[in-house]
């Protein structure tokens, strides 16, 4: 049999710390789960579900040992989204087209493993990324303050109109609930930080503070569940409570296929995928590197596409690596995917057995589990950096930031894609390009504004920092024509090709053009330090005949000493 | 009075040259102009109306002495696509949807002038070009097949489906029709080439065979008129002619500024804005290259600008400059501009007392005028030349020609853009890198699959062909990490920094995470040969004060020599 790589050197001091961390794991998520299901606008038990067949396969196709899979807060508000854009009412039709969405997101998954596209990811550069999850987690936090206000406010609205909404509608708040919501806020933030200060002092060991710090979402369910249920605060003061979840083992579901559903599903689906993919392969890498294991990308895309397909025909939503519990199972101690198999069997068991104890679980309590869970995702930090060295892409992340904040998630992604490519085509567009001279007595040539260096006035040697292809090649052939038409002492030109990897066709014609243009002035065109894939696809060209080769020289220095003293 | 820059130093000799270029340019303009008109569904005197006040504009304002304005065929193939895409039926609105159209075009040019937007045409390849004007030279041809065998099809289908039309509908052929327009073919034919060697063997001199040769279109204008007008062949045998032109100057017209029309109109003006400006300055760059003139492209911005304002306000409609009727202007000796200014008089006398004899021009003949002055355009010499250098231009060359020719203009360059930067990106997110050694005693480095160079066990010496910006990062890293992984006895790693122009904030918590990566692998990181201006926004970083000064420096050489022999 084809066992996971993990478990064919499985070693037995290896399984307390994957029992302690599914233990731990498994009493974070089930909370949250439910809580992601309310964002996404989805029953508590589709969550559930997602929670549990998904898991199992991640442990079998993944490639992480510790990436915690299952419902998450991007993808909920992604699928969240989804549903209110096709405008659906009914519960039953909001499930089925989640399970439809979860599938193919699954497909897609594994389709860019297949065609090799698990590189597109490469393309959200970091500050966009960074813009992209502080403002998804702003939208977030924004769209739990109904639950823990007790407010009743459209879904999906951009974020300025749910602030206006909340602001001008506070005054309706349901008092009851939003003291269940503002206590468990607080209770949670105190589970997070004093609590471990306090266990600390009193030399508790490290597993059961961990156990402690995690099982506030627990508590905070359990208080706010009894509080409701003995005071009936859902009947005499309308505090929103989950209700029924029907008991059992998610069962098979076939998704509908509807070829008009898919269609208008794809583009969002697309998204879905990159994005939970990213997610999931930037935790797990910076998990990995800490442990000095790897992560292979493409196994990445194999485990997440047949977690979604899961997902989909056993009743769930479309499912992630999410950044808080993978952490949470990390520093737990989780050795291997074993962890997560035991997570998935305490989450069975709380479907098969526990549901009925979720009857009276207040909303607001789920939105404050929420909010604890986004607030660290917003990403001040970044910011400051991108502001500090480098302008453009603090623009980026300013521009992703705020089109997700005032448009909507998608429209956010893109703009920040296509802002981030654009500025990096219009940097290359225009080119650092240096007149550079001779340090000293060395081989080696600087830039003459930066360095002193000696230079020949009848030779001058420039050197353009960057690859000549169709963006940039106008304004390389602009420079050297004003630069020699500025200097009429010139008599040769070198063009240092130690920056240049890639001259493409449009570069071609412009070499051609700057060639016949110096020869027409009376100057002569050399060029020196030409790599070797470069020189490769020149040397059939006409044009490298033109130059002719004693015009071609290995090294700067080389073409310096030739053509010293030389006057065409 | 602010006089042109050319009319400052205007001397007499000059006169003759413009005087006899603009004399040809009218005699060709004249039946081409009302041939383009037809291309674009416009009645004969809208084009007419387009080459006099457009051309005193450009005069007045353009920076290129020889560019000749007017009618041109892409963007009268792209004028007629938008009201075809607009489904206008009255003539009368198509007319006035010109004009916005043409204002629209006008203001934009300009406002790319003020915003220095001129730059984005160094985002359009060479081969992308190509492939798009290679592709809309078919689509005309195949629009005027209809006119020259006097079918009756539909306008603004996809090319396929034209030719498929046009196949099937053969036999339904007008008989008269096609003689003339075959024949019309033939006559042009003839007057482009062969006439030109018989002249030339009988000595004539070579202004007066220019004259002769660029008359083809006007004598095969006179020869059809004359033919429908004695054998009444529009009533007797239903050939199609041109009718009534309404005589006298254009008047001044204030153009329709309905917002809803605007917002319609916006993003076709844009796209023909565009590829007007690319087509005026390609050509008129080559032009003054072989003068040694400069062409200024802000100046044409601002002569295309109002050129097409002045066309929306006279009655005209989108107007660029032609490359047939500039070359045949700047080889029949224009010097400056006021060969185009005579040109505008001319068609402004041809308009107040010569259009009575064109109501019985068939249509046949301008449909053979355009076919003929289209066909030259077909570039198949680029695609050999792309496929031979460089196969991804090949590829963008291939896609954007079938996009212009299965679904239309706007889509094929749209596709060719996103094609050629998405192909660019991808081959620099998977830069070249050189593990490199040194080279006989000299301090010259490099790679050590091409080159006999000395390597020390202990370093690794690797250079990055490639800017490290967010679309490389994963994979530079990838590759360190592998490289180290494979090899035990690496104690340094240098990385030489020639080819890096650009570091963004990706790439700086990338190059952090590979000094951690290394470090904890016993590995030390330096850089050598970092450029002054990426140095200069590195220096303040935590990676550079983690790296420490010491492993920073300026030759690969230095770095050689300083590490050999140290083992940490």
């Amino acid at each position: 049999m084809l066992l996971p790589y993990w478990l064919k050197n499985y070693k037995k001091s290896q399984f307390n710390g994957d029992l302690v961390a599914g233990i731990i794991v498994a009493v974070v998520l089930v909370p949250q789960s439910m809580a992601y299901g309310l964002l996404a606008g989805l029953p508590p038990e589709v969550a559930l579900y997602s929670s549990v067949l998904p898991l199992l396969l991640y442990a079998a196709f993944g490639s992480s040992r510790t990436l915690a899979v299952g419902p998450v807060g991007l993808m909920s508000l992604m699928t969240g989204a989804t549903l209110i854009e096709l405008d659906i009412s009914s519960v039953n039709e909001m499930v089925s087209t989640a399970h439809t969405l979860a599938l193919l997101v699954g497909v897609i998954l594994l389709m860019m493993r297949a065609a090799r596209l698990g590189a597109v990811i490469n393309f959200l550069s970091h500050p966009v990324i960074s813009g992209f999850i502080s403002a998804s987690a702003i939208i977030i936090a924004l769209s739990q303050i109904k639950h823990i206000l007790g407010l009743s406010l459209p879904r999906g609205t951009p974020a300025y109109e749910t602030t206006y909404n909340i602001l001008t509608q506070i005054p309706q708040s349901n008092i009851s609930t939003s003291l269940i919501g503002v206590s468990s806020l607080f209770l949670l933030w105190w589970f997070k930080s004093p609590l471990v200060s306090v266990l600390k002092k009193c030399k508790i060991t490290d597993s059961v503070i961990q156990l402690a710090s995690k099982s506030g979402p627990l508590v905070a369910v359990a208080i706010g569940t009894y509080l409701v249920y003995t005071l009936s605060l859902n009947t005499q003061y309308q505090v929103s409570i989950i209700g029924h979840i029907p008991a059992g083992l998610p069962e098979f579901i076939l998704p509908n296929l509807d070829p008009n559903l898919i269609k208008l599903l794809l583009p969002n689906a697309l998204l879905i995928a990159i994005i939970g993919y990213l997610e999931s392969v930037s935790i797990a890498k910076s998990m990995a590197s800490q442990k000095r294991q790897k992560i292979d990308s493409n196994k990445e895309l194999i485990g997440l596409g047949t977690a979604n397909i899961a997902s989909a025909i056993s009743g769930g939503y479309p499912v992630a690596g999410g950044f808080g519990r993978s952490m949470v199972n990390f520093s737990a101690g989780a050795n291997s995917p074993l962890a997560s198999i035991i997570t998935a069997c305490l989450v069975g068991i709380t479907l098969v057995a526990l549901t009925p104890l979720f009857f009276y679980l207040p909303k607001a309590t789920l939105g404050a589990i929420i909010v604890l869970a986004v607030l660290p995702l917003i990403d001040i930090h970044s910011f400051k950096h991108a502001l500090s060295y480098d302008k453009t892409d603090a623009f980026s992340l300013l521009i992703t930031f705020f089109t997700v904040l005032i448009i909507d998630v998608e429209t956010g992604i893109i703009a920040g894609v296509v802002i981030s490519i654009g500025l990096y085509l219009h940097r290359s567009s225009q080119p650092h390009i240096a007149i550079v001279g001779q340090v000293g007595d060395t081989e080696h040539y600087r830039n003459i504004d930066r360095h002193q260096v000696k230079t020949d006035k009848h030779i001058l040697a420039i050197r353009v920092d960057e690859n000549l292809y169709f963006a940039n090649t106008n304004y390389l052939e602009d420079t050297i024509m004003r630069l020699v038409a500025d200097d009429k002492e010139i008599n040769h030109v070198v063009l240092i090709c130690s920056s240049i990897s890639v001259v493409d066709t449009s570069a071609l014609e412009s070499l051609g053009d700057i060639l016949y243009g110096l020869e027409t002035a009376g100057v002569k065109l050399h060029l020196a330090e030409i790599k070797g894939p470069v020189m490769d696809k020149l040397k059939e060209t006409d044009f490298i005949k033109r130059i002719g080769e004693e015009s071609i020289f290995l090294s700067t220095h080389h073409a310096m000493c030739s053509l010293k003293g030389r006057t065409n």
